[in-house]
């Protein structure tokens, strides 16, 4: 779990993914003779920051976000959130500004109204500020900041070693919502003609999804994808024994938002393993749900 | 009305329109030779669960949405809402497993906030419930669950019979966002040139819109479409004497809110009987009103 | 300040921008042999409402909606309001229907939550009524209604006089929300290739962002756009030694939405000077602010 450890220390908020693009573009130039199929590296001029990799003849997409939750400076010493962010006094926080590194703690007003930063001086307006990784692993679990994305970054990187066919989509602004996904969608479709996507992310423990026991196939959450696919899915899993778990949730969403309000016959579905501690500096997954995933991804770019 | 009782009874909860667009294609392929143009059937890849009808050289497009409200199975005994369904404990809800056949009822807390159903056994996770349709008629009313948006659908079934030119599409997802619309605006416009849209959808009684009092006209509701365009529409019932209301209103949205957001510039007017009793097993609607709309709306496929 | 007092008396509530964009096209074909780049003038079919001028060869586009907030009759005496105006018993409201010119003042209930009208006569339902102007000027200050974005669209035909390269989009329904900027950046994007575009809007004068201070720039509103974009053009002002302030907010918003969610790979910033009172009838903004404005937008279309 070496590279997921790295992947959680890059600095890459929604907005200024630049960082991780150039890692995972090192990465993958580094990695890929050692692949089954060498992709097509696709980025630069018209994509901004994202990243695509394209292998053979592709039927079904991968997004993978890059972008992370935080924080950022607003007037004085006031913080505002990059997304939805755990709020708790204490939580370590680092960035960098004009006078150099920063590493400080965030101060949560009672009514959570208020985000302020506790520091030995003023930063810079507009400086951001992530959740300081402290990556830990056991037999059973990893844990860290930011699980949420760089496990759906790391799982594709394992997808892609024995790939023939498919994309993988490193996307923007996932936290935020749009900015990327649109974009990429409409280049995908016109030039591959692709209208399959699993969404690589991941999602949260729940009173029916529980730790150690199976990837998640999401049937719903916010929105509903097209139920056919999700249950060919759901048969694919079952009939391959692949541990497994079906979510069924009123809320939440992910990239597959961004697909189901464009204007491309997307099936869509979000596929990937639960986490505890959502959004926080302790996010927490149980490995054999990782395993189930890459496993799950590898068969379903293989059958779909 | 035998036709809009059948529509009634068809499972097609948003994310599974499948047996509804069945049914209509069969109903087509049945009737088009009966009516004054036959129109170009467009189904399949690229258009998921959705169908679009061609007639002649089209100017304007109706959007009539095959889904309806609901709910799902979530853990245990929970049930989530499929749209915004009225809540009421004892509503009858229909479904089937992999178990079988469902009959049971909703069982709402004081609160509103946790939604059960009360069965002799557990039904499957992710397993859809519809209400259990109970279609009633008077000389001067229709009365049924789902009457929103079977009698849209049923409202272009009738002006099929002597459209000359113009496109119907029947689109899933409208009861929860996104999903169709946009994809098939795209297909439309690029294919047809077509910046006319017309939402057949039912709207509601309120304190400025009464039943029986002729097909509503809106000139807003969350959002405002193009003024000229529906002042033309308003001035045409008119000159006509048709029977119409206008409706003025701050909330609600139909699928002419996917027409809004989209790339596309978008003419669109939502013309609809109202009802009372929304999104309950009790919608009902004057007949009346029902014809109304289905003169007006063969006038504007004529005259737009 | 002349051109800017005649902005704001025209009546242009959103969907309904026609009389303004009548009076740009007007002024455009006044004024452009005076200008040293004579644009192409782009409007009419497939625009809806909306005007595009398209001087040289455009490598940015500067948006700037024409629409106004303002208020709707209802049902009766009611009121619902276009956007979301201030709200205050008193204020003067304008507008005319089937019987004549209106003059009539707001009346607002203690929790907000009901509006009316008061005035001699039941108004027919759907009138458009809006702030009535009362333009008024210091040596230091404009203020007026609407300045919010009549000042947005003065601050382009300024622009205008000296432009070489570039695209001046005004566009509709930014006060509502979706509408045209889809629509018009498809066009632009696949016509010219563009995907750099300015916000000239006006924003808040908030306890980080100070009237007299200088030209807005916008790192974040609630949405955050690519961080590399903005901060080129904060580097820009910097170096050009133009006043100018950064704003960090978690909240508002622009058409830069309409451009983050759509499907073309936009780099886009909010730059527009501070005013006080927002969406009130005494909405005021400093001279210098509005004059630092101009003075970086015709650097930016240069630069950029």
């Amino acid at each position: 779990m070496e590279l997921l450890r790295q992947l959680c220390q890059i600095h890459a908020p929604s907005g200024n993914e630049v960082l991780m693009k150039e890692f995972l573009l090192s990465y993958v130039q580094e990695h890929q003779d050692t692949w089954k199929t060498k992709p097509q590296i696709i980025h630069g001029e018209g994509f901004q920051d994202c990243l695509l990799l394209v292998f053979g003849k592709p039927r079904t997409v991968i997004f993978a976000h890059m972008d992370s939750i935080g924080f950022m400076v607003r007037y004085g010493r006031q913080l505002i959130r990059i997304g939805g962010p755990e709020l708790m006094t204490g939580y370590e926080l680092v960035g960098e500004d004009s006078q150099g590194k920063i590493s400080c703690t965030l101060v949560v007003d009672e009514e959570e109204r208020d985000l302020h930063y506790d520091f030995e001086r003023e930063i810079d307006r507009g400086t951001e500020l992530v959740f300081k990784p402290d990556f830990r692993e056991t037999d059973e679990t990893v844990q860290c900041c930011y699980l949420d994305n760089r496990l759906g970054v790391w799982n594709v990187l394992q997808v892609a070693e024995t790939l023939e066919d498919g994309i993988i989509a490193f996307g923007c602004w996932e936290e935020t919502g749009g900015g990327s996904v649109g974009y990429l969608a409409k280049y995908m479709h016109e030039t591959y003609g692709v209208t399959q996507a699993l969404i690589s992310d991941i999602t949260w423990v729940t009173e029916g999804v529980h730790a150690g026991q199976g990837v998640v196939i999401s049937l719903r959450d916010s929105l509903i994808p097209r139920r056919s696919f999700v249950q060919k899915i759901i048969r694919l899993a079952q009939e391959a024994g692949i541990p497994h778990q079906v979510e069924v949730e009123s809320a939440g969403g992910s990239d597959g938002k961004e697909l189901h309000y464009g204007n491309i016959p997307w099936d869509w579905c979000f596929v990937g393993a639960p986490e505890d501690n959502v959004h926080s500096p302790e996010e927490i997954v149980h490995k054999s749900d990782i395993y189930a995933m890459v496993e799950l991804y590898n068969l379903l770019m293989v059958e779909l």
